[in-house]
Formats: C-alpha cells, structure tokens, sequence
C-alpha cells in the first residue's frame, strides 16, 4: 500500500496538470453551441484513460451526447466497483460574476477555480488516479473496477438508462461508488444513503396572439403573466408545502433509526443564513432542515420569463409567458405519477382566456439504500483511514438518477462518497474545488479500493 | 359663416400643398440625428402662423425640442379656446414597407400619405386653417385662440408640464381643445370624455445572494420566483378585479347618464376575440366592456424576468426576479396615492425569507370631463353641423399626460376631437389621412369656434 501512497503523493503535480487540461473543455451538454466540446471532453478522456492504462477504453454515441467506459479486470473472482461519474458541466452563466475565467482553471489560496471542478470532472478524477497508481506501480488491484463516465448528467442523463439497459453484462458488478455530492465540512467526510429524485418542467402560457397595447386591452384581455403566477402561487401553501393534490401520498416517514442518525449531524441553518444573507430559513419545521432537504420533497420555480424585460417601461399585455419548474421526490415518488397530478392540478387552477402547455425536460426516480451494509462500512473505514474523521450518514437534496438505474437494471446499491465541500459552489459563479480534497479524495479512493478486498 | 366657409372650401388645394410642405420635414424628435429637421420644423410653422395672421408667434426653446406659441386675441372679453397639437413625429423605420416615400406625401385614391400625417400634423393644420379662414376675411373670431404646438410629444412630453407652469398667465384660458385621436369609425365622430392614468412601477424580488442549487438547498430556502408569482396572483382576485387595499377608494360610480351614453356605442368584443385567437374576454362583467377598458383601473405586468430562461433546464433557486407592473388609474385616483396602497399591499403580501423593492418608472393622473359642458356640446354640434352625424362620447383607455397637466396647472378641461381613423397606421408605415377627414376637419373646426361663441 504504501508505494501506492507515494506514488499518488509524488505525482500531485501531474494529476492538476491533467484536471486542468480536463477542465478547459466547456462541456455544456444543455447548449447545443457547445456539442462540440463535449465530444472533444469525451474523447479527452478516452485518450487520458489509455494512457492511464485500463484494459479497455470506449466512446460510446447516444442519441446526444458520448458515454465514456472503460474498465480493468484483474481477476474475475474479484468483486467488481463499478465506479460513474460525469464530464459535462453547468452553462457558466452569470459570466460576470466570475472571478477568473470559468473555463481557464486557476489555483488561488488552496482552491482550484473553474465551471465542474467539483461538480463533478475533479471527483471522477480522484477515482482515475487511485486507479492509476496502482496500475503503474504494477500492483494487482483488490477489485475489478469498471467507469461509466457520462456527458448528459446535467441535463438529466437521458440517454444513460438506455445503455445501462443495453449493456448489462458489460457492466455487472457487485457495487456501485459515485462521487458526485459534496462531504459534510471541510475535514469531516460524510456518506450519502438517500437521493432526491426530480421531475423538471416548463410551463408554458398562451393569451392574445400578439402583444396588446394595456391601456387599449387593459380590463378586457387576460394577462397571462398574471395567470402564470396565480398557478405558481397555487402549487405551494405558505409553509412551503406543496399543495397539488396526492403529492404526498408515496411519501415515507422518516424511520426512528434514520431520525436518530441525523440528529448526529449538526444543523448549519445559522451559517447558512450568514452565508446566503437571508434572515429566515423556510419550510415546514415539524421536520428538521437536514430532514427538510434530504429526506422530503420540493417544488421550485427555476426560471421564469414574459413580456417586455429589457430596461424601462413598455405598456404591454403580452402574449405569452413561461416558467421551468423542478420538483425533488423522496421516497417511492413515481415522477411519471406526480407529472400527472400536477397537470392535473394546472387545469384546475387554470384561469379563464388563456391556453397552457406543460413540457417534460427530464425526471429521475429517487433512491436510498441501507447504512449498514458491508460496502458502507468498507467506505466508512477508508474515510476513517484518509481523512481519521468518522463520515456522517447523510442525505442528499439533488438527484444522481443513475443511482435509481443501477437499483433498477444492474439490482446494485451505489456507496456515493463526496470529497468536495458545501461552499463549493457547484451551479454558481466561482465553483471551485480544494487541492486538499483533491488529493485526500484519491488516497480515500485508494484505501475503499483496498477494504472493498475485505467486504 | 358662408364667406369663411366658402374660403375655406375654395383654398383647399392651397392648404393641402401648405400641409404637403409641412410634411416634407422630418422631424423626428427621438432622433437626435434630425435635431435639425426639428427646429426647422419649429421655424417652419413660426413663419406660417405669422402669415396666417396671428398676433404673436413665438418659438420657446426647452431642454430639448421647441415649441410653438402663437395667439390671436380678438377680445380680452371673449372665452379662449387653447389648442395644443405636436409637430413631431415618430420614426419612418421600417422604410421598406412604405409603398412612397414617408416625406414626400402622395396623394392617392383620397387619402394623403406621409409620416406625421394623421399624427398630428394634418390635425392641427385643420385648426390653424380654420382659424386663417376668419382672420382672412376680417370675421371676428367667436373666441380668442391660442396655440402649444410641442416637438416632444412622441417621446413623452418631458418639458411641456415646466412650460406650462411657467407661462401660467400666458396660457389662461376657458377650455383646451385636442386633435390627436381618431374618430370612431369612418362617418362616424366621437368625442372623448375620459382618459386613464397610469402608475409604472418595476418589483424587484431578492432572495439568497446567489443562485443556488435547487436540490441542496430547496426546502429550506425562499424561492424569490416563488415569492414574486405570490405578489403577483395576490393583486388581483378571479374576476380580474384589484384587491390592493383602498385601490377602488376613489374610483366613481359610472353615472346613469354615461352608462346610458356608452350603451350606444358598438362593443367589438366579438370581432376582438376573434382578431385575438382567445376563447373569452376577461374582467368584472358588472360591467360592459366598454366601461372596463375606459372608466375602470386596471393592473397588469408588462414584463417578469427570473433565474435561467435560456433553452433547457438549470435547477436553481435564482437570486433575484422582478416584473414590471402599471395600473391605469381613473376617476381621482391619484398615482401618489396608490403608489403608497400598492407598497403597503406588498409589505403585507411578502413571504418571509426575501426582501423587495419597488422602483417607480413613471406616473400620469387619469383626466375626465362632463359630457354635458357648454364645450361638449358645441364640439357635438360642431360635428352634426360638418359630419351630419352625431358623435360617439367615448373614453380612451390610454393616457394622454397633457390633459391631466393642463387641468391641475390651468384648472381647464380638455375636449378631444379626432380626425382620423383607427386604421389611418399612426406610428406605422403608410401613415395616412383622409382628404375628406383634413376638409371636413378645418369645416369641423370652423364650426366648433362658432359654437363656443355661445357656450
């Protein structure tokens, strides 16, 4: 084990030189503009895995954007870890908010600076190189390990489930370990059992043909922005809960077991506050916040556009307005189950003069698993080992859908270890990923390698 | 009566060439690049207001644009009739659309094309010919005359209110008279007794100090789209009616009498919903359309912009939104006022987690006059006597801020004669006048004057 240490340790300097090279490909997969550089972030990575040394390295095309595989057996009486990950990234957007350059990484007081460092091209490669270090240092590893590296995931991996489907066998293996979710606190490691599944729509609504003079048509025409906030308005009560009609029906309660553990992990509402500069955090309180945000589910509003927006005053009713709405589901939320209840709820709540249409972007089943299984007790030791700090069980408010595919198609339960921080801000201007937890996070890679032997 | 009027028919190609001329000018006052074409505009009509005849014509320079003064005070004894007009015009943009040349006006099966023609040129030259046609003859005018010819009106009148309050004195008079509307229909004049008000206000909605991650963070923090639509549906109940405290406070009951005068005049609400592809009108059906769209207020969102609005889908809880939002005020709804119900209204209607702030873009007072006034009925009987037909009392549901200036600085009504037709496409390419409208608009005038003799 220890020549392996030295040598991820020695190479340190290489390892960023390559996150680098990996980062400077902006790998929108939700902008068209931008199909070109996630084919060139696919092919990147092929090259970088073969120099790396896996046995078998393939770009596989989707009806949109590559799958990258690539897999090292060492011995087939081995378990297999199947390990995914995803090289696409969030648009940039707000760009003037950036610091730096979201897409020219910079290191600037221990943090590496651009768009997915953490979320997620610096986590996918921790995993490579604790690969690598053992495979260079011709040390035979303690389990097969297979990656299933994805260009789509932030668009809500659509074409994933088809080629877990076609490619079973190909991908069989005893555990699944993503790294795709932040740890609890810097230093403080974490383990996350639950994810938030997601239904992601937009809105859309139709008044007049065309945009109408408001002191001509004012009385006379409905406004349909003001029918689009009336349904907004309608879809949550105000404490937050959501109100259309059986979206809570499959939701569980919160078991006593679970409901102890949490109340391990410390609450951070107050520094979240200080940090998000708001005075009051929001919610239904009979569930604590880490309950709240990991453990039930949500509806936001995620966008929402209509009518004149550029500067000063323009005296219009217009013609249409629309709005992308995303819910988290817990539990056995069906998202094929709550986008029917929520059409149906905009029907009901649709006001008189306008048309809507409601259009699916893209939905994910939420998945759990058990915190007492062998392959969480062989993470646990490998974090206890990295970082000599117990990880916390936690949830985890997004949604990785393939977790529920894995469940699903290949019937395996995923270990999803997270090295970057809260604060890191992933989605945001300024993302950014600690050198510390970038080269903790592959010495932990290479100690779960090494207790998954064991598991 | 029959000399002025045989002149005034016997000069009519001599006014259309003068008019033509006047034309010719393109005095666009958004334009900066005409600036010139503006003063020699002003200069122009200085030049034919002395030939004309008048006592005293003056060009007074503002901060931008000049206007025109000019008056004929037949004797001090004598009511005074203020005519105001605008010889500005909008831009020509788009010229490929116009079947002749904007500024060099065509006449073609009856009608004069040219930009400025119908709005207002053509409608004020009526005025300043009828008013030629007595003093050319040496017939006392029935009233002493002055005219406000202002250069800014297509961009929003900024320095007329400043003019009027400091020529108080200059300007005294019994009644305003305004030709920069259309009739009802061809055939068919009207008379408009009321005007709405507007209040623009722009709500900014803050929340979190950054987008967020809508998984991380939904349910425990304030969505500020959420927030906003919240307002937005709370301004207004399901019948369209306001439900801002007090917002009705000084809103008039609609008399008998205009109640039954509206009863006459056509509604178009089928022809409007058809025109507009929508399946219902909307609003307080206690009363008819007409009455909504001129003699009640009205709130509607012009604009609302919020967190990602591009192609595809981004989970954030956004930052911030806004909506631009204006109410057409009637009756003695004053926009102070009901700027302060409308921030008192938010105070009480704002989700906690958020913050907000209203900026005001802009504000007019509604203005409204009898229709039973001495000058209601001479413009009535001026009509009969030129149109054989008696005129439409209408309201407009737009604002034309000057009305509300002249009453509140020179405490005088306001009576609006429209020449042209709503199909005449101010504003629009192929901007046209009737010849028969500009002569029976000069005969309409002549008669107006002879009429406020005895009213």
């Amino acid at each position: 084990m220890k020549e392996i240490l030295d040598y991820a340790k020695q190479s340190q300097k290489r390892y960023l030189d390559e996150l680098v090279d990996f980062l400077a490909i902006p790998s929108i997969s939700t902008d068209s503009s931008h199909n070109n550089d996630v084919i060139n972030c696919a092919d990147f990575l092929k090259k970088h895995l073969i120099e790396v040394g896996f046995q078998q390295v393939d770009v596989i095309s989707t009806k949109r954007h590559p799958i990258v595989y690539a897999e090292y057996i060492q011995d087939k009486h081995l378990p297999t870890v199947l390990i995914y990950g995803h090289y696409d990234v969030q648009p940039a957007e707000p760009y003037e908010l950036w610091e730096s350059d979201p897409f020219k990484a910079v290191i600037k007081n221990d943090y590496i600076y651009a768009r997915g460092v953490a979320d997620d091209k610096g986590q996918i490669f921790c995993h490579i190189k604790a690969v690598e270090a053992y495979i260079k240092n011709n040390v035979a590893l303690p389990v097969n390990v297979k990656f299933v590296i994805e260009g789509e995931e932030e668009i809500g991996s659509l074409n994933l489930p088809e080629f877990i489907r076609e490619n079973k066998e190909r991908l069989k293996a005893d555990i699944a370990l993503i790294s795709d979710s932040p740890m609890y606190a810097k230093g403080q490691p974490s383990l996350c059992f639950s994810l938030r599944g997601l239904l992601y729509v937009e809105l859309f609504v139709k008044g007049p043909n065309k945009d109408l003079h408001s002191g001509q048509f004012g009385g006379l025409v409905q406004n349909p922005i003001h029918a689009l906030a009336v349904l907004l308005a309608s879809f949550k009560d105000e404490h937050d809960n959501v109100v259309i009609e059986g979206f809570y029906d499959d939701v569980p309660q919160i078991s006593e077991r679970i409901k102890q553990s949490l109340s391990g992990v410390p609450n951070s509402d107050e520094t979240l506050k200080k940090d998000l500069d708001v005075t009051t955090l929001v919610g239904d309180t009979t569930f604590s916040s880490n309950e709240r945000k990991w453990l039930r589910p949500t509806l936001d509003c995620n966008g929402i556009y209509g009518g004149y927006t550029k500067e000063g005053a323009k005296t219009i009713i217009p013609s249409e307005a629309s709005a992308k709405i995303s819910m988290r589901l817990v539990g056995k939320q069906d998202p094929e189950d709550i986008l029917a209840k929520v059409k149906a709820h905009i029907s009901k709540h649709t006001l008189k003069g306008i048309t809507t249409r409601l259009k699916l972007h893209s939905y994910a089943k939420p998945a759990s698993m058990s915190i007492d299984s062998k392959a969480m007790h062989a993470a646990q030791k490998a974090f206890e080992r990295s970082y000599q700090n117990t990880p916390y069980y936690v949830g985890e408010g997004g949604t990785i859908p393939v977790v529920a595919d894995f469940k699903e198609l290949l019937s395996i339960d995923t270990v999803m270890m997270g090295f970057n921080l809260p604060d890191d801000g992933i989605h945001s201007p300024n993302e950014r990923f600690g050198l510390e937890n970038f080269y903790k996070g592959i010495e932990t890679s290479l100690y779960f390698l090494d207790e998954l032997r064991n598991a």
